[in-house]
């Protein structure tokens, strides 16, 4: 098949685009650099060294043997990505190529326009190409499992039935996103269904759950093929935040009480439900949701697991509560369900000791690359507006 | 009251400025000319001659010996928007100023982006604003019914208590829309929800069914003051539609089978909604939404009802079926919850042979105006890409 990896040179669709190469699929890698630029903008860096996108294909070509083709320009701009695509003629497009934290969407007025404006008109543009002249084509896109909230009942896959007044339909999901970020993938997901249904384009989209773990089978084979390792207060997630933090001997910062439940997945699931996705396209017209993540945890059960993988390596790691940078609840009720993947044949790898382990061993290794003074969260929900921390701890972040 | 009016100019906002200012509220209009603009893209034109904003705010104020004041800037201009709204200090903030057809979202590429952006961002631009000056102001935000669409089961007014597997919640009501359009408007009310919880903000979101007529008691006042009376395949509404249609004694063209049911409403109650929603404003933090209609009709009664109008006036009207140039269900269930504006005291003008009786002799009058080249629908929901018609009749519209 021939895939095309939006957003490839980063955190997921970079190992993307190797996996699938290294199934034999053409891969054409599409990206702007918008996450290393962010890098330069937040004084952020990935703790693992990862190399340029030129160094990357040309050490995947070594290794493998085999070549990944590239193409840089930005989504935004039409004329560019619709001509890639027709050049390339995808059998499937893999959808990453978006500003994809949280907390970046939320510093600033400015930062939530381009979060939204950013990634809602790139993904309008696919749709357009798409319908103009490659309707056949697979869209996978990547959603949130933050799309849905917390409602206080069990979460379907993109829609539920509702029964009202004697009557039933098969509707959307309700969403509740918690973040400007959130939000602009509420909005695609309605895009999408909607494109889907005038334009008869066939998509996926991918709910997914937080993703931790850096080793992937690819990734392993070179230094050079690594993938980046986020772990500050903008770009990193929990787990890998936790993970340098027992390392460096620091304590484990929890968000509030820790109560906050969420869906979780290891990195390799997430190229194996790309994957599923892929090959099994849905019919045209479809639009489809899978809830992409295989275990439940609350965010201090998390801390703890870390905790005690820690202690296993005879590093002794501390809990602490931080006011919550959020708005959201704390304690809640969490069922969400995710056996769409499962029942194309996902086989989880679960959340081990053994996995954590070897996280921490690695980011152990590149202790002396941690900066210390990024990890704290210095965005606050609440404001409309935080100026970044420079040479000052993060809470003595400046609310404009 | 302060009462600042986005999108001012326009065919709501004009009445709007004057029944607030009537009844003795300072009023700040705020408009882009987008609309006038877009009227000399597509080579359309109001009905009924309406002077510029100068000439309106000159005859208003000798018409009343009141004074409406005035802003010429853009909504995506954040420090315009932010530097008015604090200089001005609006007790409330009624929103009509985004892009608002369905046609002209769907035109192509460029017009579906330019209307998500434009709708999402202007409206992200005030949530900010108010956010860091003027939290208390209370944001009167039109929607519109199309948010929905066609539901099996009973629509409520933006929240609705789903039982799934044993356990409840009240939810956003799952959402439907049926144009890039009407998506801007789901994007924004999910925008609006998630701004009020985080930020303490109060904001009423009208979802607003399909508005006809064109006079109200200020417009009356003097020819000067009138406002809009789109009939074009673009902007003009059904109903508006079908009035010309039969002044000049042309068929009324129905879309489909024409069993589509919409929510209507005359414009004087538009201005009464809007009144009751800024007079009883919601609790910090409370994100509210009314439905905002008071009949429901299918578009072929709405037809046959004009043609009975016709009748009395001894015309003839014939009703000629098109093919449908939307993608929607021409046959469904619809039973859509308008109580809250009821309960607040909306005493609703209902559709009446006499309004139908006026708006027609209205339309007779300015007949002579009337350019049928623009009245048929030439934007096609299942192209990507239409140029309009110029000089040649709509079914000849290029797909490009």
């Amino acid at each position: 098949m021939r895939i095309m990896v939006l957003g490839g040179d980063g955190y997921l669709g970079w190992p993307t685009a190797m996996y699938f190469s290294g199934r034999g699929h053409d891969v054409l890698v599409v990206d702007n650099f918008a996450r290393r630029q962010a890098d330069a903008e937040l004084d952020t860096d990935s703790l693992i060294p990862i190399g340029t996108l030129e160094e990357r294909l040309r050490a995947w070509q070594e290794v493998s043997g085999r070549q990944i083709h590239a193409a840089v320009g930005d989504l935004t701009d039409f004329d560019f990505i619709s001509q890639e695509i027709w050049e390339f003629q995808p059998d499937a497009i893999v959808h990453y190529g978006e500003q994809r934290s949280a907390p970046y969407s939320m510093i600033d007025r400015d930062h939530a326009v381009y979060t939204q404006v950013n990634n809602i008109s790139g993904t309008l543009n696919i749709l357009y190409a798409l319908a103009e002249r490659l309707p056949d084509c697979h869209l996978v896109k990547l959603g949130t499992m933050g799309e849905y909230g917390t409602p206080n009942i069990d979460i379907e896959e993109g829609f539920i039935e509702i029964e009202h007044n004697g009557r039933r339909d098969l509707l959307p999901f309700p969403k509740q996103p918690g973040s400007f970020y959130h939000l602009s993938k509420v909005h695609d997901s309605h895009n999408l269904h909607f494109a889907c249904k005038v334009w008869d384009l066939r998509a996926t989209d991918l709910n997914q759950g937080v993703v931790y773990g850096v080793e992937t089978d690819e990734t392993k084979l070179d230094d050079r093929l690594a993938t980046r390792f986020d772990y500050d207060g903008v770009w990193g997630t929990a787990l890998n935040r936790f993970c340098i933090q027992s390392a460096l001997g620091a304590p484990l910062t929890v968000y509030g009480s820790g109560g906050q439940t969420r869906g979780f997945l290891d990195i390799r699931d997430t190229l194996a439900c790309v994957e599923l996705a892929a090959m099994n396209p849905p019919a045209p017209g479809e639009y489809r949701v899978f809830n992409q993540f295989t275990e439940q945890f609350t965010v201090l059960e998390l801390a703890e697991r870390m905790q005690e993988a820690a202690r296993e390596l005879g590093m002794d790691a501390v809990i602490e509560h931080l006011d919550n940078p959020r708005v959201e609840q704390e304690e809640h009720y969490y069922n969400a369900k995710h056996t769409r993947l499962l029942d194309l044949g996902l086989q989880p790898h679960y959340l081990s000791e053994t996995l954590m382990g070897s996280l921490l061993v690695k980011a152990k290794q590149y202790a002396h690359r941690a900066r210390m003074d990024t990890l704290m969260p210095w965005v606050n929900w609440r404001s409309t507006s935080t100026s970044r921390p420079i040479g000052r701890p993060a809470h003595l972040a400046v609310e404009r």
